[in-house]
């Protein structure tokens, strides 16, 4: 996978999806049809449809949809949607500069974990609509999304990754001055179509050798080593699960690197993850839309 | 309904429930047998099942069981949860003078809201388990829990209420400790089993003439006027549909008044908020359950 130049890249296709060579490349369809939202497993161009969820029991249903014809869903509706926050240096760091505040004001001191809102999620390819009232800086931040698979309970950290389906990728988009003024991150993180999700869930996929690119209208604007979290996959596990049921299909987002690009009306933003595969959708303001 | 002092009442008897006089009240229920969760309309000491939810389509479908028999379950499962935080001038008052800061600094500037967590959810009768690392200054919160009927965006405070359902009840469980040590409010107000709610979601209820009630092991601690929010019901609607789409099902915490009574191992706490009835629950610590 390389971040190009040129022409963007359409939001749907099948080369936005990563090899199902190292693993499951689980993904969420609207069923041509019906339209109901099931689950299916990619091989070659196609999506071999199951019964049942990658979360507990399934089996093949003998139906199949192609990945062009298919409308690719956000792969999961968590039950509850954890945020890391800030969780790598050279975001702090980032934000310590733009913001003017003290680097240690943004740095974690233990894995502690934010809540995001099932409202605000999206598809691949769906658009993000800015509100039209909202201040001219609206971000996006590219993500690891982490895919529980069965109830996690006061697991240890060595234990914690056999709770995990996979990995999905996240686009949590922020209107910064909002973030800023308001109590909470209500409107400045969750207003509708705020939350990107997809395009699968990647399982057998090795964190620690990937790499996060963040790709605005074609041009590679941020690119950081996926794994080089402060506090990782197996600590949050543990840390939440201390105190808080993890459950299937619940999704935590690991924060992003570096400087998070400013994004606006007529935009195409993709977050890139190697293994994971695309996450692109256009951007909107609500005004111009 | 009054409070009265002597022994605590039973966590799942009809006295709990309120009249259906007033409009609908609908109750979720593990069905006997299956287990599976259905929702029911009360009439006298039965539950009467349907297929289908208050949310949407449903009908009668023959079946029924009497209250006493029933298991009853949380009456929502919501997709996103809010929580107003302070908002009785009573309760800002309180924790200013408890935890020694400036009033002000508890008042809300507008109707802004945060998030709570599916995963604490428990239903009436079920215990709270304090964590045993928590510190011991636990405390409960009476509130109203406002459930969405319908889709809602963009929605004016004039029209806001025809997208209400009902009304629940709701115990905002906090470690006052770590919510002010904490970054956010993940372990001190959404640990498991923190969020108490329930009994029933009641319909055709008047906010205005409705009294909240706290009672501890069955001495009454905290009354205050449940209408007495600094801003109503109507005003968080049309606030947060500006951005956010109300799906139904979600649930608003509207906020407790006054003093928040602490709780400890071998508490028996209830909510009482009359024409929605009492929430009971009892109360262990981890390390002592």
């Amino acid at each position: 996978m390389k971040a190009m130049s040129g022409p963007v890249r359409e939001t749907g296709a099948l080369s936005n999806l990563p090899d199902a060579t190292k693993g499951e490349v689980w993904i969420r369809v609207a069923e041509p049809g019906s339209g109901n939202a099931v689950f299916g497993r990619l091989a070659g161009d196609a999506v071999i449809l199951v019964d049942g969820t990658p979360f507990g029991e399934w089996r093949e249903n003998g139906r199949r949809v192609t990945v062009t014809d298919a409308r690719i869903l956000a792969p999961v509706a968590p039950s509850t949607f954890y945020a890391c926050g800030i969780n790598y240096v050279g975001h702090a760091e980032a934000c310590s500069a733009e913001f003017d505040r003290p680097l240690e004001s943004f740095l974690p001191a233990r894995p502690e974990v934010g809540y995001r809102a099932q409202s605000a999620i999206i598809a691949p390819g769906d658009r993000i609509v800015i509100p039209a009232d909202a201040p001219a800086n609206v971000q996006c931040e590219g993500e690891l999304g982490v895919v529980i698979g069965k109830p996690a309970r006061k697991v240890r950290a060595a234990d914690a990754l056999d709770y995990v389906l996979g990995y999905t990728i996240c686009n949590d988009v922020s209107v910064r001055d909002w973030q800023f003024a308001d109590r909470t991150f209500w409107r400045s993180k969750n207003a509708d179509t705020f939350k990107p999700l997809g395009p699968c869930i990647a399982t057998g996929v090795d964190i620690a050798d990937m790499t996060t690119r963040i790709v605005l209208n074609g041009e590679l604007k941020e690119e950081f080593a996926t794994g080089n979290m402060i506090y990782g996959v197996a600590e949050y596990v543990e840390a939440i699960s201390e105190y808080i049921t993890l459950h299937p299909g619940d999704l935590i987002m690991m924060g992003t690197d570096g400087h998070s690009p400013r994004i606006a009306h007529g935009d195409t933003i993709e977050i890139a993850i190697e293994g994971v595969g695309r996450l692109i959708n256009p951007v909107v303001r609500d005004d111009r839309g």
